[in-house]
């Protein structure tokens, strides 16, 4: 008879890990709920998706039989296309499975366990995620004014002396954006040792070239790796296919753990391409441009407050947390897939994704048949449509 | 001024970590030569790839712009169905991408910085990779007769109190499969405390119901963590997709740590929809048996030994490592793209993968071309064919 369980553990620290998962996906919640939803616009996913040059790309290597191929373990015509693209050499890049696997393996680059990385309360979870799961420690510091706080964040990494600090500028879930001023004195007077993670995975819903939304790209400092994906306004989250960008010798590092035959073939074939349509994301930018406003609209229409964004959602505000939760709850029933934050102030807003034009009208549904409680923008207290 | 790197080092451990890589790809071998391979059958990658049903479930999903989603992080559909070919419930396997990654979590789970694991001398790098890659101390036992040696694998996790045994059967790179009674004797007497990681990458080249490789499934014994892919018969190497099937509270382990969203949305579909073809695996199975055929018929036609084989590769048997060495070095010039195993005794072998007819009649002209230097099966010394 075979041992029991307890007799095989695992590591100390895994079996102190909790059984937590980042995000509940959407499939999840519509297995639960027996149906599928009407919009999914909670996972801030492309509504145009990929590049149609990029679609074609990835078409014509299945025509091929290429997913019989591994994929290029050096990822090397994606790499020397975006190291022209960002001005950079291509040994200043290090492709793989997504920002989620780049920030796992940024963790166990430089954190020891025990060290500590300095977050904000409410952002992304995988940075978290990946903390914990290497054993490190995350002080989290608060948002000030929906905002992620580079002050208290430079604060906290010289109070724990952190080894990381993580900032998403655009921020998710608030869509907001800190100057880039901020963000290059931040970098400037890190602690020694401490690096910055700057997660830049909605830098492409901005014009870069009119208005910059970080500090320019400088790989001759150490202390910052920036994160690209093509799963926003590129448009293939399901394709698992991110960069990090940043000094030779850090970016070589990720070659020691990295799993090198990891990206996706077609992910690399059709990322390539993408970068051969700039069109595309002119497109997406005027098009997500549009769907923002009409959430804004939609939100004004419904005396909701909404926060100014600079990426594919918005954050509406329902002046606390248990309406905010009441909406979502009733959007949920109506077949609307959202997501809110979960950590005060943030936990007043319900994140709203710009979906195509049958998901906002599906949106606009689902607020029509809610009454919708809200907070006036003069701070007043809210006044429901039907009174309730 | 930015400081130098030494103000930022990596941890100890990835500072301790040589700039190894598992493996070169072949496209970096064809930037190295200017041209690209005639022959690409050095990566036991499959020559016919997919099931068609895959490629037009792959094709729908491109056309439907699904790309822009993530994939269902729970792999719900594809868990299910493979629980069901299986005869597993759905929470005995966990989904990831590809073997690589599952073993990298699986040395994770078990394996503290310091701890031993046990495998094979010349045997799958990537699971060394992952060890050394953890801070593991990997102990490699030999081959004995061209097979990886259950009794000395066993013999050396008790003398190292090893957490971890690494056996893939069939076995890469020598093509060779151990006894299932092996292999279970095996299981039954490691020591407390110790997992077997049975790599069965191959497995589907065997008809498993008529022959199978490995003792059957149990999942009610928390010792062995099996291990398939879709990369190799199912011809989807460059979706990376595969999974692990193991007692549901190990299974529960990779879920606190694995990345959740990290398989390609396309690669799901793929999968899913291979296993509704049985058929495919009947139609490689007889190919890749035809394939394997040619091979040993061209190494006879040249009085090279071969070694014989239940995957989709053969190892010919040059005589010595260095002679082994010549050859591939000529083919590879020839513009066939091979590997070989670095390791004696292996390192007289150079392993060749089935290819396709065009592929097969490049290795002949690429061993009519060069003097095949070898060593007859009879064991006398090798007589090259122009006498050289």
């Amino acid at each position: 008879m075979p041992p029991s369980l307890p007799h095989l553990p695992f590591t100390r620290l895994v079996g102190s890990l909790p059984p937590t998962v980042p995000f509940v996906g959407p499939e999840t919640l519509e297995r639960a709920r027996g149906a599928p939803f009407v919009a999914r616009i909670g996972a801030n996913e492309s509504a145009i998706g990929p590049s149609p040059r990029a679609t074609a790309a990835m078409v014509a290597a299945l025509d091929a039989r290429e997913p019989r191929l591994y994929g290029d373990p050096e990822n090397h015509a994606l790499r020397t296309a975006l190291a022209a693209r960002h001005g950079v050499a291509a040994d200043e890049i290090v492709v793989d499975a997504g920002i989620d696997t780049l920030l796992g393996l940024s963790v166990r680059l430089f954190m020891e366990a025990g060290d500590t990385a300095i977050g904000s309360l409410g952002a992304y979870p995988t940075f978290a995620y990946h903390v914990a799961g290497f054993g490190g420690r995350l002080e989290a510091v608060p948002y000030r004014a929906l905002h992620e706080d580079p002050d208290a964040l430079l604060a906290a990494s010289h109070e724990h002396a952190a080894r990381l600090v993580y900032l998403a500028n655009p921020d998710n879930p608030m869509g907001t954006r800190v100057d880039r001023e901020a963000v290059a004195n931040l970098i400037d007077s890190l602690p020694g040792r401490c690096l910055l993670l700057l997660d830049e995975a909605y830098a492409e819903y901005t014009d870069e070239t009119l208005d910059p939304v970080n500090p320019p790209i400088d790989t001759a400092d150490p202390r910052v790796i920036r994160f690209r994906t093509f799963s926003k306004a590129w448009g293939m989250a399901g394709m698992r296919i991110g960069y990090a960008i940043g000094h030779r010798d850090v970016i070589a590092g990720f070659e020691r753990i990295r799993n090198h035959f990891g990206v996706n073939r077609l992910a690399q074939i059709g990322a390539l391409a993408s970068l051969g349509d700039e069109g595309h994301l002119t497109r997406v930018r005027a098009s997500v441009g549009a769907g923002r406003a009409s959430i804004e609209a939609l939100a004004d229409e419904h005396g909701v407050s909404w926060v100014p964004s600079s990426t594919n959602f918005v954050a509406l505000d329902f002046g606390d947390a248990e309406r905010a939760s009441a909406v979502m709850a009733a959007l949920l029933s109506a077949g609307v897939f959202l997501r809110k934050p979960g950590v005060p102030p943030l936990d007043r807003h319900v994140r709203i994704g710009v979906g195509d034009e049958r998901e906002l009208a599906a949106l606009a549904a689902g607020f029509g048949r809610i009454s919708v409680p809200t907070r006036r923008r003069d701070g007043r207290p809210p006044a429901t449509r039907d009174g309730r």
